[in-house]
This record gives C-alpha cells, structure tokens and sequence, in this order.
C-alpha cells in the first residue's frame, strides 16, 4: 500500500496551531512564509513517498544483520540514505551556520512524521543525529561544534545516544561505563552499552556516540555522570574520518519491530572519548537533548499512526463484504459502509489527527521557548513535551492494533503490512522514557515544581478555546460542552495530585500515568478544538472543501469518544490508589 | 520463565462461579466431586508446565514449516503431542459413551485456559478437535458419530472446521465451494479454503475436515450452505484412514503469532464429503459448534493474559532499577516497588481474572443449557458467550502489551518472550468472528429478538449482588458502589439500545462494540465481586491465605480501575452516534 503523505493536514497544523503568528514574527525565520513551507514539505513527502515507503516491508523482511562483527543494512537503505544526504533534508531545523535550512521546529516535525510513516526503521537514523546535533549546539565547545557539526546536518555523518547499560535503565544513576582522563586533554572511555539505536551501520562515513561515562572521582549516582563524543572514526585534523576508535559492536538484538534499524551492543575498549562541557554535568545535558528526542518520538507514533490508518482505510474500501445492517442494499458492500468499521476509522483518524495537532502546537511553543522570549510559553512547552509522547505513543500502538482489526484474518499475516506497524509501534511508549518515566517527569517537574501553576495555566487556556466554541454554531458547542467536561476532569486531577503530591506521595505517583493520559487526551482535544474553530472561519469566508469539514467532523468524534476517558482516569486517580496500593503480589 | 498454572483459582472460580450447585446435582456429574476435579486439573497442570509450556518459545522461533506440499511441526511438538493423546486429555469433556471422561465445560474451561497458556500454538489443535467433536454431536447421524467420534475424542485423529474463502470470511454467505451429488450418497466437495487452523500437519494419524459448501440447487447467500465431513484419508470399513481424499494443502500463512500452528490454504478437488444432517442447514450447524469455539477463543485470551501477567510478575520482582518515588529507600529497588509497575501489574492481574470468573459462570451455565433444564440459565449462557469472547479477546491484547511494557527495552527484544504473546494475542479478537461480529450476534440475536429480557435479567442479578455486597464490609460495599454505577450505565445504554434499535438501526450498531465492552466489563467486575462475596465467607469461617484476601483485593482494584470504563462506553454510545455516522472519508 503506497503511503500519501498528508501535507494539507500537516499545513493546517503548522498555520493554525503551531502558533505560527508568533513564530513567524521571528527575525530568523522571516524569509519563509507559508507557501515556501508548504513547497518545502510538498518535496520532503515525495521524496518519502517514493524513495523510503517502499523500503518499509524488505526492510522488516530482511531485517539488519550481524556477520563478523559487521552491521549490513537491508537492501535499498544506502541508496536511499545517499539520496537523503544529497537532498540536504538533515538539515531541515538546523541553523544556517552550520550548513543549515534553519526552518522552524513545527516544520521539522511534520518531516520527522513523513519520514517515519514511510519507514519508522529509517527515521530512526536521522532522528538520533538530529539529537546529537541538538546536543552539541547546546553544550559543545566551539571547536567541538566546529568539528562535528557540519557533517552531522549534511547527514555524512550519524549520531547516537549512548545511555543504556544491562543493569541501568530508566535509572541512569546506575551507568557504569568509565571515563578515564589521558594526558592530551582526551579520556579513555571503557564500558558497554546495550540498545544503542544505529550504533553501528554503513550508511554514513562516520558515527559520532555521545556516551553518558563516569570519571573516577565523580559522586556516586546520577550527579557523577559526564558525556562525552566518542567518535567511531577519530577524526583527522583536516575534518576526514581517520584512524577507527576503540568501539566494537558486539551484536544486534532481534527485536519485535522496526528490524532494519540496528539496535548494537557497544563495547567501549578505552576509546577515545571528549568531554562535553563539564564532567559530573553529563545527565543535564542529556535531559536538554532528551527533551527534543522524546518529542520526535512522540511524532514517530504520529506517523505509525498515519500509516496504519491509511493502510486500513484503503482495505475498508476494497473489501466487499456483508450486507448493510440497516438493509438498504441487497448486496455485500464496502466494509466501510459498516457502523463498526467506520467507528474503528474514525478512532484511528481522530487519535491520530489529535496527536499531529497538540505535537504542531509543541512544536510552536518549543521553538519560542528556544529562544527564551516568553517565560510562559516555555513553561508550556516543557509541560507538553511528555504529553506529547506519552499520548502520541500510547496512541500508536492502539491506532495500530485498531488497524490489524480492520483487516480481519489478513491483518494477522505478515504480508498484508498491518502487523509490521503493530509491531513498530510497540517500542515507542518504551524507549526515551517509558510512559512512567514520562509521568513521573510530568508530575515531578512539570508539576509539583511549580505547585501547578502551568497545570492551572494549560487549564485557563483550554477555557479560553471553550469559550470561544461556546459562542459559535451547533458543532462547535458541542465540542465545547465536552471539552469542559474533560478539562473539569482534570482539574480535579489536578486539585488532587497537588494536594497528595505534599502527604501522600505514592498516591500520587499511583495516578501518574492515568493524570498523564488525561492531560494529554484533553490537550489532543483541544489543539482538534482549536483546528475545527479555525476550520469554520475558513468555511465562513467562503472556502469550502471537503477538508475543511471533515477536521470539524473529527474534532466531533474525539470530543465524544474521545474525551470522556478523562473522566475515568480521573476516576482511576481519585478513588483507585488505595485499592492499587493495598494489594499484594504473594510469592 | 516457566509457567505456573493457577490451579488455585481455577478451582475457586469452579467452586464458587460456575454454578456448582446446579452442575453438580446433575446425574452424570455425580460421581465427580471436587477434589477429584482438583486432581485431574493438578494432572493436566502438571502436563501443561512440564511438557507443553517450553514448546512455546522454539515453536514460535522455528515455526511451522512448508516444504513439497506438506507441512513440518516444529521440533518436539510430534513428541508432545503424542503425550497429549497416551494421557487422553482430549477426552477431558466429551461423553462417556465415545470413550470421553465426562467432566463438566467449567473443568474443561480451566484445561483449555493452561493448555493455552502453557502453548497456544498447540493448544490450537485440541481446541479445532473439540468443536469438530461438538459439531458431529450435536448434527451427526449414529454412523457418523460411530465412525469419527472415537479416534478424535481419543485425540488420534484432529478436527478442522472450514469456513472462510478468499471471499468469503466474516460474511459466509458468499461461500462458493461446491459439493456435487454422488450416486453413493456422498459429495464431490471442490473449491478452495483458506485460514484452515491445523489444515494439514502430521501430528495425527487422519483429519476431519468439517466443510462449509454449497450444492448446485441450493439457494444463494448464507441459507444456501451444507455442512460436510471430509476426511484427509477416507476411513475403511474396520475404522482405520485409508486412500488419501483429494484435499492438498497449497500453502501455509506467515503470520504474526502462533507461528507453530499451521494455518492452511485447502485445495479441495472432488474430494469425497459426507453430508452432516440436512442440506441447506450448514450454517445453523456451523452456529451451534461456533458457540463453544467462540467461547474457547475467549479462554484462550485469559491463558494468553495469565502467562503474560506470570512472565511481567517475575521480572518486575527481579528487575532492580531506581529509588521509591516515596523515599524510604536510598538503594534501587524491584521494579514491582514502584506504584506505576503495581499499577500495571494489577490491571493484567484484575483483567485476567475477570475474564477467568466470567468464563467459569459461562461454562456453568452452557452446561446447565446443554441440557436444557432451565430456559433462563440457557438464554443468560447464549448472551455470555458474546461477551466472554468480547471481553477476554481484546482484554487479551491489552494484557499482553502492558506485559511488554513492564519489560521496558527488554520487552522489545524477542529472546524475552513477552512479545511473543503480544503478537499471539493478537489474532483473537479475529478469529471466530471479529469483535464486531461478536457484538452484532449481541445485538441481533441476544438483545433485540427477546425485546432485551435476557440483558434485564443479567442486570436483576448484578443488582441481587449488589444487594449482598451492600450489607458486608467496607471492601465489599466499595465494590458494590463501583459495581451499582457500571450496572447503571448499562441499564442506561440498553434502554437506548432498544429504543434505536427499532427507530435508528445504524445508530445502534455504531454502538454495538462499545455496548460489547461495557457489557463484558461489568459481567467480568459482577464475577469478580461475587467471587470476592465468596472469600469474605471464607475468611469469616476461618480460613485465612492471602490468596483469599488478595482475591477481595483483585475484585476491589478492577472495580475502581476498570469498571468506570462502562461510563466512558455508555456516554459513546448515547452521545457518539451521530458524530461517527456523519463523518465522512474523503478520497
């Protein structure tokens, strides 16, 4: 099934959501307007159209393989790759300076859906670079930048995110890997890595790891954590990949999904390591560049989504199958002329559109919390971004279960392509953060930190949009009348995290998840919320497209099927910690 | 990770929410008490963990195989499977006069549930015999039970039941394989079948094929269909399989999960079938057997959840990794400490045991009905089985992915084995009829064609629990809290119900799964409430294990954290319709 990449709807999101007025007023991205963005984008979806969709299913077949301590890709990903570089769509976000297009983050994550709805597998790649950039654009020395930057925005080169060992997980504070410091100035890295995502491949020329380490007199714990660039191929003074590194790759797992993207077990040898910024500084870095990677995932399940839906609903019209229920034709129709199936369809459509509209919202308020210009817009934006993931990816993986539903007994077999996105999705609610660690972050500082005040503020303009809904036609109250409904959930939500967050803490952190899914259903609501209200006055100043009031129809559906699951998280919350907390697990 | 068979709870759910009382006084159950019942379960348990449970894993990993047109089960599945028979668990339900043991449907409910869980490849095969087993019962004339009836009861022989054609799945109506009249009474069956769960295999000495066809006069659509007996290898005079009939297996599916069952496409040319009861009747036969498939397919998702829940049990105990959230520890600690891991781990644990005591009552009254004692039990068993298939299928998915999640990155990787019940799982919410299909048999025939009397009654005796739980302790009237506002939104939702079913026939369907969900969701959470009246008893009297305490435990979390989903469901269906039915897809 070919992948149509859905620019208009990604358009929509960029001008009516991503607070583009705002962003746009921005010196540094004053020469884009609209239509250069939607040019721009129009290109990125064929390129991932016809270039990487079609890699998806030989990818999964083939998978990436081991052979001799060497990763080999599955046929068709270097050429694609090398096309990737050539159309320079590295360096989408990334500043002029270095090479970059520098256009605005609600632009790169509309590319970061398409390339990942057309091969979650191949996303992987760019979107660990683009970390790594992140990374040192934030807390490189000038030299380091100067050395390393270039070729990571070109794409010659890769990056990766070096965090994980076997005994040290969501618990950084475990990491063992240690740092040795050399004479020149370097540091002797030794240690080994485990799931580090396209840590060893043969796409690029180079693969830059940044390696969370500890130097021999750091503090226990997470506090005595340093990162460092530990580059696969030491690299010359002249900018060229040299002499290899101490880094070996030991293996690759065989995992569930996403099974073209190598997922290596590195051993560090005393490699030659450098530090970035200061030693024992490493996990405050890492939560900068974290930040960026969670939301990227959080997108990459908005693309799984996307796919999974268009995958179905392309089989829904094909498939003939059993008569109406209301008997207005004697033959076997379309399944998508069922009530069930068109339920299912609209599920996937509307958590999926949802997850695109708060992430494009994120997105706007992330690249004006970027540039520090407006304190409550930052405090905003770090309050979505674990809404973003954690609901974009949990999401995922129902959307893509929803879409093996829709196609019966041919969704359970691997050709049909439905399963590969359920089995992609399954990793997204699990690595950057699980959807705890996500909770536990909403509420231990986005939350308890600021005794709620952005909770109260995300709530005040949730109330705003009502209020608008409330003064416009029939749809749109109802819209309204639900939103209220699911922001009164969680304001209560909220009056009670806040109040056992101070007495009893494992309560609170009993409804983590359930406050996190609640806040992000209700942002998701209300970004749709915002898009039907700037889709009416499109439809009132006289455009009329089938678009138009088919986001109207949407938004509708998730209102009222949707939205009223935050009543039953807050449910869960308020009256179920007891009764989780008093339980036993015997032996 | 080996698997423990919760013998203990099956016994309590026989003892306490299958009926018993009415079971029991049957004449040909009197001679089984319940310790005897316990020691054939602890035998067949026993089997389960040692012999079957780890064929699961390299099942999975080789698969079945394909090669010259026959299919090779992979290692060790031949050796089992010829233990299964010399035990003769096949027989565990099937009457006595055909050499069965004659053990009620709940015992034999909790066999299909460890069988399951220990392989659900495997148990595939036993569960395809059992509803040939059924269908030839229930339909067969004297010769044919004497003929079939003993080799598949023994287990020498296997059952398969086709139905679906490329065309032709969940609407059976557009079946097209054709069946010829013979001058010797038999039929010259030829056309193709696909899905064919142990189409073809070489466990057993022959196979039964039951086989949906159409004779040549015979009218069009679904009232057109016969049911036949295709051998593999016609049976000789003295009982043993002869000359091969003419039905080749084309290929086998790659699938998803349950890759050690083999899924057959069946190429029938003229083979050699044999009527069962009268033409034209096919599909009613096919219904009366699909009620005790469906039924086990609900079985099979509680094996498949309490395996997942076993496996996630054990590494959230031996999985260590951060400090508690309340601080009463510096060190890191099990994974199970943390409140969301509990969180997690008592949702798979609430779901799964919901869906094990509304299987036990399922099995009690389908028994009770099978010898059409009572009407009411008979009418209140015909609307369980929907729900029971409903309710554990898709719980089964939802377990079996919160099972990958507490495994974090491990999960993802397929050496784990939590994955591979996330995608086994995966399939049942498909096969026997889709969920939709479940909820329009819900609708259809056990809600609008008694004028929703049965739905009534089930909501009389969740009230009369009520009543009880009302006047125990706190636990318990907590629970009967929860329990009252989940029955009140199905009271609501069925009232709605009738009303459009009868004025707005697409309406109602669009709420036909929901209405499914709610439904099941508040039989699973009266089950588990009646069954925690039950260990209250028990502990009054004296007795005092924390298995009982924990059961109280289990049914006060579901109630709190699960049954507030009926609300969510009911405001879906009352207020959702006209949202879905209006939206449209536009091309």
């Amino acid at each position: 099934m070919s992948y149509q990449p859905p620019v208009q709807d990604l358009m929509f999101c960029i001008e009516h959501l991503s607070h583009w007025d705002k962003v746009s007023a921005r010196e540094q991205y004053s020469e884009f307007d609209l239509s250069d963005i939607g040019a721009v984008l129009e290109g990125y979806a064929q390129f991932c159209a016809e270039q990487i969709a079609p890699l998806s299913h030989v990818g999964d077949t083939l998978g990436a393989g081991f052979q001799k301590g060497r990763v080999t890709m599955p046929e068709g990903h270097s050429r694609a790759y090398a096309q990737f570089v050539e159309m320079g769509w590295q360096a989408l976000t990334h500043p002029l300076e270095y090479g970059g297009t520098g256009l605005p983050r609600a632009v790169g994550a509309a590319a970061v859906e398409m390339l990942n709805a057309a091969d979650m597998s191949f996303g992987l790649c760019p979107l660990l670079t683009d970390g790594a950039i992140e990374a040192l654009l934030l807390t490189g020395s000038d030299e380091q930048k100067a050395t390393y930057l270039e070729p990571l925005i070109a794409g010659r080169w890769s990056g990766t995110m070096n965090l994980t060992e076997p005994q040290a997980g969501s618990d950084l504070g475990r990491v063992a890997t240690k740092a040795l410091r050399r004479g020149d100035g370097s540091y002797g890295i030794s240690g080994t890595k485990i799931f580090i995502t396209y840590g060893a491949h043969d796409l690029t020329e180079n693969i830059i790891h940044l390696v969370l380490a500890r130097t021999p007199d750091a503090p226990a714990g997470p506090k005595g954590l340093s990162l460092f660039i530990v580059p696969q191929k030491l690299v010359e003074p002249d900018g060229t990949p040299g002499a290899g590194n101490s880094v070996n790759c030991l293996s690759i797992e065989h995992k569930l999904g996403v099974r073209a993207s190598p997922t290596a077990v590195l051993e560090y040898d005393d490699a030659t390591g450098f530090l970035i910024g200061n030693e024992n500084c490493g996990l405050e870095y890492m939560f900068i560049m974290m930040n960026a990677a969670r939301f990227s995932v959080g997108v990459q399940g908005i693309g799984i989504s996307e796919r999974a839906y268009q995958r179905a609903l392309a089989y829904a019209r094909d498939r003939i199958q059993s008569r109406p229920v209301n008997g207005r034709s004697r033959d076997a129709v379309p399944i998508i002329d069922h009530p069930d199936v068109r339920r299912i369809l609209m599920r996937m459509r509307s958590l999926t559109e949802g997850g695109r509209a708060m992430a494009a919202a994120t997105a706007g308020l992330l690249d004006i919390a970027h540039h520090g210009d407006d304190p409550e817009f930052g405090a905003l934006a770090e309050f979505m971004v674990p809404l973003v993931k954690g609901f974009c990816s949990e999401r995922a993986v129902e959307v893509a279960s929803l879409g093996v539903q829709i196609h019966g007994g041919m969704g359970f077999i691997e050709e049909t392509g439905a399963a590969q996105h359920y089995r992609d999705a399954r990793i997204l609610p699990i690595y950057e953060g699980t959807t705890a660690i996500q909770a536990n972050d909403l509420l231990g500082r986005k939350l308890m930190r600021d005794g709620g005040a952005t909770a109260r503020l995300f709530a005040v303009r949730i109330a705003e949009t009502e209020a608008k809904l409330a003064s416009s036609d029939a749809n749109a109250r109802a819209i309204g009348t639900s939103l209220a409904q699911a922001r009164g959930a969680f304001e209560a939500a909220l009056d009670w995290m806040l109040d056992n967050g101070r007495r009893d803490i494992d309560a609170a952190f009993a409804g983590s998840v359930p406050f996190l899914m609640l806040a992000g259903t209700l942002a998701a609501g209300w970004k749709l919320a915002k898009g039907a209200l700037a889709a009416q006055t499109a439809l009132d100043a006289g455009q009329n497209t089938q678009f138009l009031t088919q986001k109207i129809a949407t938004a509708l559906f998730f209102t009222q099927h949707i939205l009223p699951e935050c009543t039953t998280e807050q449910t869960r919350i308020m009256n179920g910690s007891r009764s989780l907390l008093d339980a036993a697990f015997p032996e």
